[in-house]
């Protein structure tokens, strides 16, 4: 079967490719270590997503691809996303696909992108009234969990403070399910000082803290815009980035357990915001 | 130095093992395939705890242990918690846990349990205020999760309906953090007829869907005794499930995205159970 995208203007490439080593694959070769390209800006790998449904998202999203690498059948379900989108997509075998990446990836596609040019704070802020702020956040799956709960409960963004790990790992835009792609995020300079910039626009800061004489998440939110602070698990926020906040707030929870893991404790506190009405 | 543990009672043998080979060791070979054991009851694996906190939450349950292995460091932050326990510790090295149980285990301590006999659905329900049913959720991480999750916000029991994951396999005991070992949980055999149980017993029935024509949570949780039913990301609860339920309720969501992560929106049932004091 002819896939339409052949049929129409200025498509997609489909270069068929058979030699794994062909270097028109380089972009996706040792995805395991892809996350460090000495050669690009700052050293940090291209975006990669994966699969069918977040390289949808990546090809709708501000993130520019620069090329595909799939099966035919991938290539036929991503036929209208693909539309207009002027790139190669090396179509191959999976057994090529997997000797290319180094091991077998089960998703059948990859889309390439590079890193736009980080969003300004005051851009990302400018229309959102929840905000996610974090610090010290360093594990690339939390993050992308974060990200997936602050999509799926209408945070508008996502502010980062010192120590954070970078959202656009492979492993971060693969477990927030390619919301890393569509939910923006900026970096504060100065931290905790530039949190200033939040308060100046009318947010309400709240740290997110397991401290039992904190009061409760839902009596803390009572702000019209609301900034919610989460530091990582164990550690939690550090005092200095607590106290450049309006309030401090806790999840209640049963006595002598661990704290929750720092994604979910941020679904909560998404979920309070949501439950309130915004 | 003399670990405390030597100085006192009946208590836990400590025996020095230098080669990886020695049969004392089997029931921590291999554990990347040990949740698998044809020799033993229902060809289910030893319950494994690894670390110290997930070793010591197994000391303090209703699991027996039979048998732990460590390094000598590790030894001594169980002293306590051995106190009075009539095992052998098998002391070694890390390179020879390694070769043992087939990988680095960077945690220095496992634990060994049998299985103890399953609990019985009417003890479980007998003094709980606030149960989590599930239904197909086949993931062990997810089900990890929800006990971290459930202990974490005082959930007083998990009870499991049809086509679930085993909640004791070694990945699921890890990532609850030995909380699978804490709170207590019982299989129904009849599905979903059986629930009628926890109905005769005063629960409310509650099913957690993402269809946006249910009512919300918050509307949704009106019991004394509440049951949450929860289906497994992406099929969510069969119709079969909802309709021996009392009401449907959702999680409020931001429209377009996919549902939140299983163990995510359980997580946020019981944060609204909490909230509302129960």
């Amino acid at each position: 079967m002819t896939p339409r995208i052949r049929q129409y203007g200025p498509v997609v490439h489909v270069i068929d490719i058979t030699d794994p080593a062909d270097t028109r694959l380089d972009d996706f070769r040792d995805l395991n270590s892809s996350d460090r390209r000495p050669d690009l800006p700052e050293g940090k790998g291209l975006v990669i997503a994966e699969g069918v449904l977040v390289a949808q998202r990546l090809l709708a999203s501000r993130f520019d691809p620069i090329a595909l690498l799939g099966v035919d059948r991938r290539l036929e379900e991503l036929a209208d996303d693909l539309d207009g989108v002027d790139v190669p997509f090396y179509r191959t075998t999976a057994d090529v696909m997997a000797e290319v990446v180094g091991f077998h990836l089960n998703r059948g596609v990859l889309a390439a992108a590079r890193r736009p040019a980080p969003l300004e704070l005051a851009d990302v802020l400018e229309h959102s009234q929840t905000v996610a702020v974090l610090e010290g956040v360093n594990d690339h799956e939390n993050l992308g969990s974060m990200f997936r709960n602050a999509a799926g409960l209408g945070v508008d963004a996502v502010v980062f403070g010192k120590g954070c790990a970078d959202p656009l790992y492979r492993r971060a835009v693969r477990v927030s399910m390619g919301h890393v792609l569509r939910v923006p995020f900026a970096h504060v300079t100065k931290w905790p000082h530039d949190l200033e910039a939040l308060r100046e626009r009318g947010f309400q800061l709240i740290s997110l803290t397991p401290n039992p004489e904190a009061v409760t998440l839902a009596e803390a939110m009572t702000g019209e815009k609301v900034a919610l602070l989460l530091g990582a698990e164990g550690p939690g926020l550090t005092e200095h980035a607590m106290r450049a906040t309006d309030i401090r707030a806790r999840i209640p929870m049963a006595p002598g357990t661990d704290s929750l893991n720092v994604a979910t404790a941020a679904a909560m506190a998404f979920y309070e915001r949501v439950r309130t009405g915004r």
